[in-house]
C-alpha cells in the first residue's frame, strides 16, 4: 500500500494509522504531488483520507524497481561502459575462462567489434556435478588482466553468498544467473556491495518474481542493478533452448528504470538463431546484449552450440545499432 | 523415412521392399542428387540399399513444408499483395467487422498507412458462448466492399467446415485461427481449396505440430500456406496476453519454405506493446505482420485492449520497413 | 453479472435497469435465498438494489457449470451405467476400432473387469495427415455391435460437425477430444443434440476455457456433460505423455456439478505409470477413469506404448475401488 | 557412459582406452552380469569391447540415483521415523516457527495425529524482501525442544550455505527449498553432512535436473536423498497454487532407489485441496507426505490460506495410510 500525493508528515500520520488497525501492511509514503502513470484509487478505507491523497493498492512489493516513483532511467557508470542512457552495451566474451591467453585473445577481439564489457566464468553453474566447473579464482585473474588490457569492463558470474568478497575483488559488475534468481542469500550478498550487478531472470520467473528478486539487491542499497531476459521455459524446446521473451523486454522497459539487456545466446542455445533473437531484443528495446564468443566454437569448454565467432559478432553488432537507431527514432 | 540420392525407380523398388517388412512406415521417394542440408544416414535397414542411397529416419512427417526438398521460397500472390518473396507483406483491420461503413472506413484508413490486406472477423471464435459471435455473411459481403473499394485483399476466418465454401466465395485469404489448429476437419477443408491459408499457430502447439498442422493443407494440394506465429502461452500472463515466440519466426524461416508473418496484437493484448514486439518480429525475420485496428479502439467490439488506431500502425510500418532493410542487408 | 436473493421479478427488473445502462452486460436472475458458497458483493452499481440483494460480478461466464446455482451433482443415466452419482464409472476399450472381431473380443474382456462402457476411436484425430485416420462408419457399427454383445454403453470420438449426425445413429455418448476442446462449431453440434457428451480437456486449457468450453455445449440445451482430465502440456515430457493434473479434478468436483472422468492412458503414454496415474485421480475424487486397452498391446494400431491389457485393467479396477470407498468414506 | 557386463579390471581399461579418446567421457565401470532394465548398446566405439560387454550411452548423468546400479530402496533412519522402506511416513508442522509455545503445543497435535517428523521454517525463502523472513536461530532451538518433547523429529530449511553449520546443530533432516534446487553452493554443503536431506523439487525443474541437483548431494558423499514433489508452475494457477505432478511421483519410483514424498500444502495453495492432492500423491506410490499445520490457520504468519488444522490431518492421515495399504497390496 501506498500513500500519494501528500506531503511526508501527513503520509506519515496516516501510515501509522493503517498500520495500527493492520500491522502487516507495506506502506510507503511519497511526496506531493508525484505524477503517477497508472494510479488505482480507493475510498473505503478505515481512515479518512484527506483531499487528493492517493493510496496504491496492490501494487507489486518491487516498488524501488517502478517508473511510478523513479521515472526517469536508471543509468549505471562502469569505467569504461555507460548502461541504461539509451545507447546500445554490448557485453561479450566466451562462456568460462579457459585459459589467460584465450582470454586475452577474445578480449581483443570482442573489443575490436563493439564489445564494452568482457564477459567470462571463473565459477560455472552446471546443470551436472560431474561437469566442468570453471577454474575459480585463476580464472578471476585472467580475467581482470584480460580486461585491462583490453580497455573493457569484467563480468562475472558469482554462486556462492561465500565467493562474493573474492569476485568483488576482481570484477567490475556482479553477474547473478539465472539458477540462482531467488538465491536470496546471494541477492542479499550483492546487495550489500555498492557495485552494478546482471540480475538474470529465472528459467520461469514471472516478471514480478524478476522485480521482486531485484528488490533483494536494491533493499540492500544496491539499486545498480541491470535486468537481462534470457529466455524462459516453455513447453517447446527442440529448436531452441528456450524461448526468448521479447515481451518481457519491452513491458520491463515500461514498468522499471533498470536497463533491461538480454542474453540470445543461451535463449537460442544454436548458433545460427543467436543473430535474429539479437536484433529482435533490440527492436523490443534492450539496452544492450550479452553474446558468448568462441574463435573456434566447437572446441568451446561449455556450450559450443551457442557460441559465435568475434566475425559473426560483429556483423550483428553493425545490424544492432542500426536497429537501435530506428527504435529511438534517431 | 525418405530415401533419396537414387532415381525414380529405383527408390520406389526400395520403398516397397521396406513397406512390405513394416506396413506403417511412412516412405517418400526423391530425386537423384538432391541437396540435401542435414541428413543422417543409416546402414542397418532389413534390406541393402544401393551404393549412395540415403535414408533419412526421424524426419517429422510434415515433409511438404521442409527447405530439405524445396530450398526456394514460397512466394504467393494475390490481387495486391505478393507475399514470401523478401518484402514485407502488412495486414490490417478491426478484430471484428462491425459495420459496413465501420470497415469501410477502416480499409481506407489502413490502406493509406501501408496495408495490402484487409482483416476483419465475421465468425468470431470466442472463449464463452454468451460473447459475441460475429455477424456472418453480412459481415463477408461488407468486408469484400470495403476490400475492392480500398484495393485491398481480403483475409477472414473461416471456424466450421460448413462454412469454407460461403467464404470462399468472398475472401482471397483463409484464416485459421489459434484455436483450430488442430481442428483436422477444418484444415482438409481448406486444404481442398486452392486459395491461400493464414495458419496461426496453436496457443501450445509445438514448432512440429504446427508444420503437421500445415501439412494438413498441404496432404490437400493447397501449399499457398502463410504460418503466423502469436503468441504461445506461457507460465507469465499477467502483463501480456501471451508469449510471443521469436524464436519460433526465426526457426520457422530456417525450416521451412512458407512465408511466416507475426500477429503482435493478440501476443500483447495491451496496445503499449504492438509497437515493441512488431519490430521485434521483423527483426527475427517475419516477411510481414498482422495488425488490429480500430478508429475508436476504445469502443472496439472485440479486444478494444489491444487495438491500435491507424495513426499508430503508420508509425510501426515504418520502422518496421527500416528495421526489414536492415535484416536483409538492403 | 449475477443477482440473487431476490424474487424473480425483482431481479428481472434490476436486471432490466443495469442492462440499460450497459449493454455488455451478463446478467442472470436467481431465486431468493439461494445458498451461496462464496459471494463477493458491491454496493456501488448504477442503481439501488434493494435489500439483502447480491450481485456476483467477475463470475466467470460458465455459469451454467457453477455449483452455486446447482449444488447438486448431475448424474447421468445410459443403458448400462449411471454417472456422477457417486459410484465409479470405468470406460475401456481399445484406442481405434480394427477390427468387429477385435473389437467384440475387447468389449467381452473389458466388461469382464467391470467396464460398463466400451471406448473406440472410429475417427482418429491424428497429428500428422499421413497417421492412420480410422476405418469411419465401418467401424461405428462394429462397435456399437460389439457394445451391445456385450452389454456396454458406447462411446466414440466425433472430430467434425458434419459428421455429428451419423455418430449420433450408433453411440451412446460423444466424445470431443483435446484438440476440439474448442471448436467452437462442434461444441454447438453435439450442444443440439440431447445425449451425454465426454469433453476432454485441451492439452493447455485453462480450468475456466475448459469450463466454457463445457457451457457451449450447454447453451445448446445439452447439459449431459462429462468432463475429462487427461493430462496437461508442461516442460517436462520426457517419462509421461502430459502431465496428469489431479489438482483439476478436485477443482472441478467442488466448482461444477458435473461428473468428473480422467484418461490416465494419454497422461501417461506409458504402460507402466497407467496403475499409478489412474489410482491418483480416483483418490483426488474422480468419478471414473477411461483406459486403452489392448489383448496385444504392442500390435494395437495407435498409442501402443499406452495400451494395457485386460487383465492388467483388472488389477487397476479393483485397487480403483477400494481406494474410491475411502475417498468417499464408506 | 557407462560399462557394464565385465570384470572390475577390463572394465577399467576398456575405460582408459576411451578416455584417452575423449576426455569428457564421463566413463562408469561395473560389475560383470549386472542386470540392467533397459540398456542401449553400441557397436562403433573407437576402441573394440569384448564380447558381452555393453556400454550406455546418453544415460543422464545422474548415475548415484538410478534404480540400475543400485536396485533396491534407500532406506533412511532417523531416531523416530524410517524413511523408504514401504511404510508411509508423515511429517508436519507449522509453515514458520512462530514462537517457542506455539511450535510445541503443534508438536504435540502434530505427533497425536501421526506425524513422526516435524517440519518448520526459521529461515523463510520469500518472493518479497518486505515479507516474514524467519525468527533465525532462536527458531532452530524451539523447534528442536518442541520435537524431543513431543518425540518427532525435525526437519527444517536451509537457505544459506554458511547456515548449513548452524543448522546442523539442531536438526535431523535439512531441507533444501523449492528455490534452491539448484543452488549449487548450497547442495554440495550438505552434499558434505552425513545427514538425510529433503530436495524439493524445482517449480519448473525437468526430472532430470531434479535428479541431477540430488547428484550434486550425493557426489559429495551424502546418499540420504529423500526426493519431494510439491507441484510445478503450469499455465493455470488460479485455483491451484501450483500443479502437482503425481506422474511425477511414479516416475521417480521407478527411476531411482530414493524415497519420494510430496508437499501438497504448497501445491494446493488451498486448504480445501489438501485432502484430494495427498490421498493422490500416496495413490501414485508416495513414501509419505508432507503437511502444513496450524492450530488457526488463518492466523498463521506465512502461507495461511493451505494451513490445515490437526483435526484436518487426522483425517488425511487415516485416508491415506488406508489407500497407501492398498497400493501395496497389503
Amino acid at each position: 500500500m501506498i500513500i500519494t500525493n501528500q506531503d511526508s508528515a501527513t503520509a506519515t500520520a496516516l501510515k501509522d494509522q493503517l498500520v495500527a488497525q493492520n500491522p502487516d501492511l507495506l506502506v510507503f509514503q511519497h511526496a506531493q504531488n508525484l505524477a503517477l502513470p497508472t494510479v488505482k484509487t480507493v475510498d473505503s478505507l478505515p481512515i479518512a483520507l484527506p483531499a487528493g491523497a492517493q493510496v496504491i493498492l496492490n501494487h507489486h512489493a518491487a516498488v524501488q524497481s517502478t517508473r511510478a516513483f523513479h521515472p526517469e532511467n536508471t543509468v549505471i557508470t562502469t569505467p569504461h561502459s555507460v548502461i541504461g542512457d539509451g545507447g546500445l552495451v554490448i557485453m561479450a566474451g566466451p562462456d568460462s575462462i579457459e585459459s589467460a591467453d584465450h582470454v586475452a585473445q577474445m578480449a581483443t577481439e570482442v573489443h575490436a567489434v563493439g564489445a564494452t564489457v568482457l564477459r567470462g566464468g571463473s565459477f560455472k553453474p552446471r546443470t551436472s556435478p560431474y561437469s566442468f566447473q570453471g577454474v575459480g579464482e585463476a580464472g578471476l585473474i585472467a580475467h581482470r588482466q584480460a580486461a585491462d588490457a583490453a580497455g573493457l569492463d569484467m563480468v562475472t558470474e558469482v554462486l556462492d553468498p561465500r565467493d562474493v568478497d573474492i569476485v568483488d575483488q576482481y570484477t567490475d559488475i556482479f553477474q547473478i544467473g539465472t539458477r540462482n534468481m531467488q538465491n536470496f542469500a546471494l541477492l542479499k550478498a550483492v546487495g550489500a556491495k555498492r557495485k552494478p550487478v546482471v540480475l538474470k531472470r529465472g528459467m520461469s520467473a514471472t516478471l514480478d518474481e524478476f522485480l521482486q528478486a531485484a528488490e533483494y539487491i536494491a533493499a540492500g542499497g544496491n539499486t545498480q542493478i541491470i535486468l537481462m531476459e534470457r529466455g524462459i521455459r516453455s513447453f517447446d524446446n527442440k529448436y531452441t533452448r528456450n524461448t526468448l521473451d521479447v515481451g518481457a523486454i519491452a513491458v520491463l522497459k515500461q514498468m522499471t528504470h533498470y536497463p533491461v539487456l538480454l542474453d540470445a545466446s543461451h535463449a537460442a542455445g544454436e548458433r545460427a538463431l543467436v543473430t535474429p533473437l539479437t536484433l529482435a531484443g533490440v527492436a523490443a528495446g534492450a539496452d544492450g546484449f550479452m553474446l558468448e564468443i568462441h574463435d573456434n566454437p566447437d572446441a568451446a569448454f561449455v556450450d559450443a552450440q551457442q557460441a559465435i565467432t568475434p566475425a559473426h559478432m560483429g556483423e550483428i553488432v553493425t545490424k544492432a545499432r542500426q536497429i537501435h537507431a530506428i527504435v529511438r527514432g534517431e
